[in-house]
């Protein structure tokens, strides 16, 4: 049966319901003729119908009652913007199961269940789009799936998480500390009150995992995914990288050769003049690189109420179209169960090591000896900084490639040198 | 009728059309997985069967008869990559009346028909596709229809023409006049023997007719945009911009404002820490500002036999599904006719001016008297190169913001000027 009219139902309603119910009234009629027929609010879920909102709603659509919307025969589509995974994730089951089309911008809940959601969906014959998982307002993921299909997915680099990017870029131009640079971040509303998800890459993990998923068409987890934070970069950190020619960002790194995959979310040097390098503030952006269309890259905002909703409203409108037109939604490629994944131990790539050390003659000797054993050559090396009162010195080191379980057992044997205070910080270089 | 074979003819077999056979049949389970069905060659159009080719294909299927082809039951996709006018046009539109499905690389027919081909696509039930059209292997088109179809599109600037991108590049880094970097460009393959769709900005001018045509949803043809090549540039014009803290791109420019709507194609100075500065080579960019989501840029390949082929593949991809899957294409929204378009006189930007002047006093004062007439005040002027035997300096004058038709008459002017030898290039400045 093709339908009439095309009606929405908003579970939640934050900055991302308020900005889709906002566009869906304020560009009703622009629409209407990108689908064929109006698309309406038929119901939005909240948890105070009493707070007072921005977005002006249709009388009496507004509830705290999931089933007053979920058994709606009025809803063809139901638009998940809460976040989180409870009640999210049950929500979207009762929904597929209920016969109802899904949008949702839920990056945790597909990072997790998303294979499995699309498999539920399938038998079901309806769809679930979810564009705004990842990189909010840039489009990523119908390119991936529709874009590049003709293409294998080699690497995939993002940065994935504004709010990191945010503070990075802030560190690095404003020579500023972690800590303050953080406060300001959630004065400004780029970060949240616990900004736990966001500073140790739990978030970009989420969005790694949803495109390493669909990239490489094979069940990547949000539990196969690496994750490293941004707590321990230092501002020294970013002057060094300077010196040698590199940024930091909080890159998300996933690869695949043979149906291996690897995907590790952490700080890494990358070299300055690359494109991927410009990306300041909280934007966002993915780069990808495949067999035929070679290196790609996906440049914009990846947060932020209108962007967000940009996103979920072109999701609502292809489902829309289908509806519309009376036709079926496009056929959804399976996925490879057998995917191995990589564990970080066997990652082989350059690394940043800043350690503090006794200045005295040999130290140097010493750190080399101890990276010597393990395999690890060194490629560079710098001693600035000397505290001449507790005569320390500061030695930053750039090695050659090596591998990650040498890195990190040869970390804890300079740690264990009577001649070394610590180890300062350990940074992935990731040249590509 | 749900398919159990997609048919695919191939008009033309050059780099492109063998990049698509080669990939049809070698990714041949592949595209079965995403596709629902096999997707096979049925018919190729060639001018001279015994030409020898790189692709295999299979026996009996090339012909250099057009009818062959259009009029086989089987086939039921028609991949135009003749690339020209005719008979490329022709082709397509006897291809649509006899209900074939289209995907085409062909930027000159979509920027002169793509309207009418869309709007007897639509009357016949049958898509017309054409992603690899516009920057090769990037993904735009798709993107702009599907991904920003709750925006208004704002501007739109794109690097899109890899053959004058390379040799702009090669000019900036080698310091090489232009002769000689396009000699080297046609050496390499990356210039025709005959540039001048290239570097007179004809080709940009095509694509960018098609983007705006998407973009802001009103018909805007090829003769609708303003273009200006980048014969007149000069390695000098390279070492001021740098100095000036700009770098020199062909750029094309879309812009709409309430219904009016400007497109030109022109060099242009842009700063030099703008992303879009550091796309070199042959790459392409295209970035895009709209209402809600923001700045978009997407980066890549923007020519090439496997990128192109992973553009048209993505499109096959796409018409197979739905005939697969027995669903109709979706409706495709309409076009304003009504679009007003502005010509390049009332252009209102900034402006780079180099001189030859004659070396005496007052000589900055009488050029500046005729630029001030015109309403045209100077932002910074360099004096420079003087040649003391000619008694001549070259002068390089910055100017605020003016209007194209005052600057162009301040041209004329100083021409003829005794003391002005000659204006050796204008160069407008894009700041957005």
């Amino acid at each position: 049966m093709s339908k009439d009219t095309v009606g929405i139902a908003l579970l939640g309603m934050g900055v991302v319901g308020g900005g889709v119910a906002d566009i869906i009234q304020r560009k009703r009629s622009h629409l209407r003729d990108m689908v064929g027929c109006p698309v309406e609010l038929k119901g939005i879920l909240v948890r105070d119908v009493n707070k007072p909102r921005a977005t002006q709603t249709p009388h009496g659509i507004v509830t705290t009652v999931a089933d007053d919307i979920l058994s709606n025969p009025e809803v063809d589509v139901v638009v998940e913007v809460m976040g989180g995974q409870d009640p999210a994730f049950d929500y979207i089951l009762k929904s597929i199961s209920l016969g109802k089309h899904i949008v949702t911008a839920n990056k945790e809940v597909m990072a997790r269940h998303g294979p499995d959601i699309l498999t539920l969906s399938r038998k079901k014959g309806v769809q679930t789009l979810f564009e705004a998982a990842v990189a909010g307002g840039t489009p990523i993921i119908a390119p991936l799936l529709r874009d590049l299909v003709a293409n294998e997915v080699l690497t995939i680099h993002g940065i994935i998480n504004g709010t990191t990017n945010y503070i990075l870029t802030s560190m690095s131009q404003n020579g500023a500390d972690f800590g303050d640079t953080l406060a300001e971040a959630q004065r400004l509303g780029y970060a949240e009150s616990d900004p736990t998800n966001d500073v140790e890459g739990i978030d970009a993990a989420y969005k790694l995992a949803i495109l390493a998923t669909l990239g490489f068409r094979a069940r990547v987890r949000d539990t196969d995914v690496f994750h490293e934070g941004i707590t321990r970069l230092r501002t020294r950190d970013f002057q060094y990288a300077r010196e040698l020619g590199y940024a930091i960002k909080l890159l998300g790194i996933a690869t695949s050769d043979n149906g291996s995959v690897q995907a590790r979310v952490h700080p890494a040097f990358i070299r300055e003049d690359s494109m991927i390098a410009k990306v300041d503030g909280a934007l966002n952006a993915v780069e990808i690189q495949t067999d035929l269309a070679g290196k790609l890259m996906f440049h914009g905002a990846g947060a932020g109420s209108m962007p967000t909703t940009s996103a979920v409203i072109a999701d609502i409108v292809d489902i829309a179209r289908n509806l519309a037109g009376n036709v079926a939604p496009p056929p959804i490629g399976k996925l490879s169960e057998r995917t191995h994944v990589q564990p970080i131990s066997e990652l082989r790539t350059r690394y940043y090591i800043r350690l503090m050390a006794t200045d005295r003659p040999g130290v140097l000797a010493q750190v080399g000896g101890v990276l010597g054993n393990r395999n690890i050559s060194i490629a560079s090396a710098i001693q600035k900084e000397t505290d001449e009162v507790a005569q320390r010195a500061e030695i930053v080191l750039m090695t050659h490639r090596a591998n990650e379980s040498d890195v990190q057992q040869a970390i804890r044997e300079l740690e264990a040198l009577e001649t070394v205070a610590e180890v300062g910080n350990m940074v992935r270089v990731e040249e590509w």
